[in-house]
């Protein structure tokens, strides 16, 4: 059994990942941490999903008795205290899984400069494995430092990777409108996030300046093999879990789009997590509402041989606390699909 | 393990009845029939969240051959089309529960009055056992034919039934104001359920004569053993799964809170999938979106002397699938709980 | 034309009363003075619907200027703040609606109860005219000071106003199950109103002990000639703008079903902002939304003897500021619907 | 007065055009026609929100008895159906304002093949002018058939127009991401729009075939002199009213942002209708909701060189209904504001 610990344990990834541990065949969930003030209260209390399921009661961070319980520890915190952290735990011979963004970009001036944050332990920085499975699973199985990527990077970067890998579009031309629910804004209220604000309601923020665009493109840079810019826009839209994202690039020659299908459906073959569509269909978030998939759907516009890829994820599983655990399963050497074969809801 | 078939698979409750099937550790899906003109069809092409986990396809119905595959079978079919179906079933030893209305009231009078079905099977409605197993479990056990309960019954039912049993309010006054979600009223889209006329929107329905009435009543009237007549009334609000009731009764007499929590805690306090929650707490649909349980909360209004009940419940799972499939495991000796111990989602 | 000003003009109703001053023929809008710290900005910057209407900017609360500019006052405060104001501005001579609860309830140790604040006026509670123009019309005609209801008791009061001017019910067996849309709890982001845990989620709130009990029955008490109490629960459902409020109460004695609609359309119909549908007919929210309607349908459960009625609003509107600007018609002997005659919106 | 009749007036765009018919100085609406079998209905039975407001009842199509009544038509029928009434209106010196797409393609083989409908008066196309005043004001006054835009087509074009007509982008490089609430698909029930398929959800459609698409392309190309191809590719999303429209193209050459932002804001300075935000503002549904405004929001991504362009407007208003009463004043040398200056609601 895999003894875990989950740090930053009341928010909405928190407690995604308390949901998958719990249920999870070779796991025991060791604590559950509490980042703000509330430890001391049941896990119910806070994730009412999980009454009658999990007893467990949050506790106040203290890394000397943490590291005597658990060997691997999820950090889903906010961006600047993981760093705060890990080398301590590293330092323990433990194992990490960090959900924030601290150790996703491995150049500190891109980091400070796209957070706003000074780093602390820099480097840290290239030893940590980019835990996107579909990239790095080699790697991840190694790994001390995973550091899990970002909602939007995740559903990005695995609708534009075939086309990468295989060199068919034109990297200069790529844009991404993704749209993401609300809780992709993290459990805190906020004016954006008050219910009279966002219902019936729609918008675009931080266009070009998303701390999530250096992710994509470094990401994405590992087959390119050289650096480049891409235009990202987020935008906010009135469901509570779901990421849609629409990427646009120009195709370098003219293709069949059955070419085009065959690169995506063989990149992804071997992908428990991944379901290309077939031609003809557009994937949609209810097809992947609780669950780890991501599934994406393929157009080419013949009239201005631009290829369109749509690919969706529910952004608290794939784009957060499911592919944490699908890291762990690889870092364990333990089936990647175990815990994670629960189907979605529909409707 | 037991063989089951899903007899009306396409809509929204065979959609859940696969989904908790097809993840049961002791059952063996054996089939899943249409009961539209979509046999032939992948199961996951119509309940897209089980794409990579059922990979069936829909039968057309064929009686004879499916009594050689399966021997319980799931009837998820519009009122009056399981009457059509279950004398045959029984004939050939099967057991059967029915999700439709058509074997839910024991007077076949009361039946043809609400329902506006002639029936015909009439001499089955005695032998039927009602399936909640909060009153039933004893009977569900051997039955033949258990007639699961509808939504908005179940939490009817379950939020009153302590009080009845005790005998501590005045059966003359009860009301329960229910309110559902949409995916109530089924699969098919109708100018009720057509987006931007349910969207920002809510009405009450049907005051007086929905036919789940004398379905409540009937099953309270097990406790009070008198028939009686209580108003219930249904809302529909802007929310695909649940159910909150909310139900007012007046107290025979003074009694504490802290009387009445006690008598409710007791009722249910062996019962895997009812939780009454604390003083002062009153539940939400989010806390069992997804799962099979039933929530609780009690007010006691001091200055009319009336008590209040509020349960919630998903009525797709505790008001359909799941409590179809608790009843299976009842039926078949097996844990209550097997197959339906995944949590909900939150948010 | 009446100079009026808006204290309390950066919330929700603050907004609706600016929206709605600013196209009224025979008002000036001479201030709009902010509650909290924004005074110097752009109303439309706070009101985004405003843009290119209205060019004022939030003033701070300067009662010294304001008197010199302003001859009628909107006070759309949080509780406990407009008994600070109302006495200076009726000393000089100004007339004043407000919108809070600081003079709904006559009783000033019920309104100490009710909202756990300490009066700073009570002698100006005796002297307040309850703003219902549909029973105080003449009263307010001369006020010099007007509370204007509260959303959920313009609901119910309307609602139950024919049955109990003309006695056939029995007030003791009033319950009032009320929902309302998500902007009634304010503009302020709360947990509770935070989109991912108010989407696809519904509860109900503070049962028997909501502020808006007693003024219910306080208004009620003017048929009744005699104090009583009623159930009134609230519930959250996730929409913008709207209430619901489904009443129940026994009938005296068996009235046919079309006596009871005659009393209802005799009671309003001599009233422009109240529509009692057809027999049969049920009223949902979408058909008042953005209007200063109030809609109703009744049925009589026979079986019960008990009669249904439900009533909707759009609590911003006749719930709010709609109200207030009916109110401010009849103070000043301008036609009532002048300023509300604007058709809500569909879908 | 102008008198007008609307022939299509039981759809949501039919209901937009009867509230803002009603509710204009200058107009008397002489008919409202179904298009469907709802003749002798109340206009307010079929629209709720204009109960007491508007008292007509729906007509069945006699167009010898309308052409007595009317001068000016408002044809809001599926796509198909003005064709075969058009010629005889215009034949009896009738001005016609038609809201499908019938008209809205100069060419006829265009039309042909992206609506798949054969035109039955091709002649007709020529001299029908596209009714977007922003660029075609001069040619609606004087015209006999005016051709009303769609409702995606407006948010982009407006959107594009300045950077087009400035020429300061790479028209190959155009990107249009557009997003829609759900009564743009109209008022008929189909599976997309059932509540529980469409809430919590959204899905990209008709990715690059879209019918809007050569509309675009042609209304733009009145800029660049030459035709050329653009991606167009629309979503719906869980909200009933709304269009938000992301456009993404390559500028021709560095510019500063201060720079667009005047070209923006000049070419609208005198656009009663559209309004170009302050730099870094972006705009959101809620504050065009119910209203005929166009509001853009403009970045410039300067690490790719690229300009993104967000525009929102109501669907059914700057999309369809108010668009076309702007129309009709522009038609009709009245103020080009009038009957249009109610501000929309929020929130």
């Amino acid at each position: 059994m895999i003894r875990t610990a989950v740090i930053g344990a009341t928010g909405y990834v928190g407690g995604e990942l308390i949901r998958l541990l719990s249920g999870h065949p070779e796991v025991t969930l060791s604590a559950v941490v509490a980042q703000d003030q509330r430890e001391g209260m049941d896990v119910a209390s806070i994730h009412p999903n999980l009454k009658f399921k999990v007893y467990a009661q949050m506790e106040k961070l203290d890394l000397k008795a943490l590291v005597q319980k658990a060997d691997l520890f999820f950090l889903a915190l906010p961006d600047g205290k993981a760093m705060e952290i890990v080398p301590k735990l590293l330092s323990e011979k433990k194992r990490v899984i960090d959900l924030s963004g601290d150790f996703r970009l491995k150049d500190v001036r891109s980091f400070e400069k796209w957070y706003g944050i000074k780093h602390k332990v820099p480097a840290h920085l290239k030893q940590t494995v980019y835990g996107l499975p579909e990239i790095f699973r080699a790697e991840i199985k190694k790994a001390s430092l995973v550091s899990n990527p970002g909602c939007y990077p995740t559903a990005a970067i695995l609708g534009l990777l075939p086309a990468l890998k295989h060199k068919i579009i034109d990297i200069k031309t790529i844009v991404i409108d993704a749209k993401s629910g609300i809780s992709g804004t993290g459990r805190t209220p906020i004016p954006t996030t008050h219910f009279p604000e966002c219902n019936e309601n729609m918008r675009a923020y931080k266009i070009g300046v998303h701390d999530h665009t250096p992710e994509i493109e470094q990401a994405l840079a590992h087959f390119t093999r050289t650096s480049f810019a891409l235009t990202f826009t987020p935008h906010l839209v009135p469901l509570t879990r779901g990421i849609l994202s629409t990427m646009y690039a120009d195709l370098k020659k003219n293709m069949k789009q059955e070419q085009i299908f065959k690169l995506y459906r063989d990149s992804y073959k071997e992908e428990p997590f991944v379901r290309v569509l077939d031609e003809g269909e557009l994937p949609y978030i209810k097809s992947v509402y609780g669950s780890n998939f991501c599934d994406m759907g393929l157009a080419v516009d013949t009239r201005t041989g631009r290829l369109i890829v749509v690919s969706v994820i529910d952004n608290l599983m794939k784009g957060a606390a499911g592919q944490a655990v699908q890291n762990m399963n690889i870092m364990h050497g333990i089936e990647e699909t175990l815990g994670l074969r629960v189907p979605g809801l529909f409707p």
